[in-house]
């Protein structure tokens, strides 16, 4: 039976790029050795950073003020790296989901940490707007896409401080305008390839601002420095982002996948909305294009695990809603097919027709 | 033509691990999905993490008191995050080269730290004995084989302190005593796996005598109590870490490695020592069974790149030596074949054939 992969991360990728790395585990680029077993500090490596560096710059529209790395240790490293390179007097955070609420943890351990908006009042079902932004602040942390509750920040805000934000969950799901942004960080694990590597995009002269001696692995200007190689990277991981942005170049870029984002994400709306046995859990004007959540309407509550054995047997995978909100979640990241949400939609639908009172 | 993958890492792999590793990323387990596309929250993934979990227990013998992670971020990472957790009043480290000098340099950022024996004098050709320990340390820090130079431990060292041992490149060669270290860890890509996974085994108690707030990522304890899943980890590495594990315990685990290991050695040292256009770089007692280093001999200097192109030829892959030593370096881990050893005996002796005066 087709799976229909809506895993919240690792997810879905895109299937070339699976094959890609497939045979490059067997033979990389006819050399006879496998990828998992060739030095980083070989041309051919070296090629594939700088291909995967070279296609998010060009992605993203990344100016030439801002450096790109590919790092391990993911974004709950980068949570504390932050701080201990930027957090000289005080960092203002908006607190939107669980993601936020780890970062501020992070950040406590270096310096003062001010919530300046947090939606927790309301179970992180909406984005925050319209609170002030101190100008002392050394910087503004935001989290775009909140993967747990499904809500996301729509347009690039303005601030009068540096804005740092982490975009784990929709980085490459629409344009972004970089230039907004002191430093862009976030697991690569969604939309931009396997679990083992994290992009940090950071504008050059932010680094100017640090005071503290840094170990080295934290110091981003050593990665600089160093072109991401500081360190052995984690090679394969590498190499599959490269892959996965080389397929997003292909299918048009970020406007293309945007524009394919939205239609999955209305056709998924429209259902959730017009269904009487499914409603959705946050504000419609922060609805998340990348994890979609719903639960069951009033009266349909004891339908839940039905409908989630029902899907299952339909071929759908990891639907389940995080544990904070219960229901389901669909997460909808760029290399899902328009496919595989018509076929949750249809689902759902024979669902209703099975249940409806 | 074959190849021979004398790399210092990433390095050669065992073919199976490969062959399955490929498999995996096309399909993992029948399930339908790439392991590269799957939640590492899964009873797959989670049971992928526990046989790897309880094959490096059995494969290195290692007792109820010590537990193991296996976590992003490089060997390069713990050497902060060691001195962070550990590293209280006062430090001791060995310093036998290149990565001893860095875990020493980041210790520096978190309090005293000794240097209580170098070999730096002589390049780092031979390992330091004899020198004494202070009983006031929080740990004595050694690197168990340097990959650079060729050195290595041939035992587990008494310490009245805590033993941390960086073991990298040596790990899963020999049989160790872990009772006698307070925490090993190292990068998996030699003799583990591939690039973007790193092991950590830690003797519990040693925890205890932590008294820095630490941010999560660095603290031992939180990967410890969500068994090395506090955030996502490099699932792909890990996997590919399994099946190397499995492949060593179908083998015959650590004794059968290390009896190939020192067939391996014992071959390539007996041709340095013999050939006359060839001569060792380091003290003989302290010679690496991973990382084999020579030079060409007095008065045959200048064949050193004819050499290397000749080698080339015969599809020696990796053996040009790090430029602190020059010439060459053959690293034998644990995947590479003897046949391997045996072309390359065969071409420095066919090499003299033609060159020896």
């Amino acid at each position: 039976m087709k799976k229909h992969n809506f895993n919240a991360g690792p997810s879905v990728l895109p299937r070339v790029a699976i094959e890609n790395a497939a045979k490059a585990v067997l033979d990389f680029e006819g050399s006879g050795l496998s990828i998992l077993e060739i030095s980083h500090r070989t041309k051919d490596f070296e090629a594939v950073n700088d291909q995967a560096n070279d296609l998010l710059r060009e992605l993203l529209e990344v100016p030439d003020t801002h450096k790109i790395l590919f790092l391990g240790g993911g974004a709950s490293t980068q949570f504390f790296h932050i701080p201990y390179n930027f957090l000289n007097r005080k960092a203002g955070y908006v607190s939107t989901g669980v993601w936020a609420k780890k970062a501020i943890k992070e950040a406590k351990l270096f310096g003062e940490t001010v919530t300046l908006a947090s939606s927790e009042d309301k179970n992180f079902t909406y984005i925050p707007k319209g609170f002030d932004i101190p100008t002392d602040l050394d910087y503004l942390h935001i989290t775009t896409n909140n993967t747990i509750y499904g809500t996301e920040y729509h347009t690039d805000i303005d601030s009068p401080v540096p804005l740092v934000a982490d975009m784990s969950s929709d980085i490459l799901s629409r344009p972004v305008d970089v230039s907004k942004y002191a430093l862009i960080y976030g697991g690569a694990q969604k939309n931009m390839g396997p679990a083992g590597v994290t992009f940090v995009i950071v504008r050059e002269d932010f680094l100017d601002k640090r005071t503290r001696t840094l170990p080295s692995m934290v110091d981003y200007k050593n990665h600089i420095d160093n072109d991401s190689m500081y360190n052995t990277p984690p090679v394969f991981p590498i190499f599959v982002l490269k892959e996965t942005l080389k397929w997003l170049k292909e299918i048009g870029g970020v406007k293309a996948i945007q524009k394919l984002n939205r239609q999955k994400a209305d056709l998924l709306y429209g259902e959730i909305d017009s269904n009487p046995l499914f409603v959705g859990t946050t504000a419609k004007e922060d609805r998340s294009l990348m994890n979609i959540c719903f639960v069951m309407a009033p009266g349909y509550e004891a339908l839940n695990d039905a409908f989630m054995d029902y899907a299952k047997s339909c071929g759908m995978v990891g639907i389940k809603g995080h544990r904070s909100v219960g229901g389901f979640r669909a997460s909808c990241y760029n290399a899902l097919p328009l496919e595989s949400v018509e076929a949750l939609v249809a689902c759902m639908k024979e669902f209703a027709t099975q249940h409806a009172k």
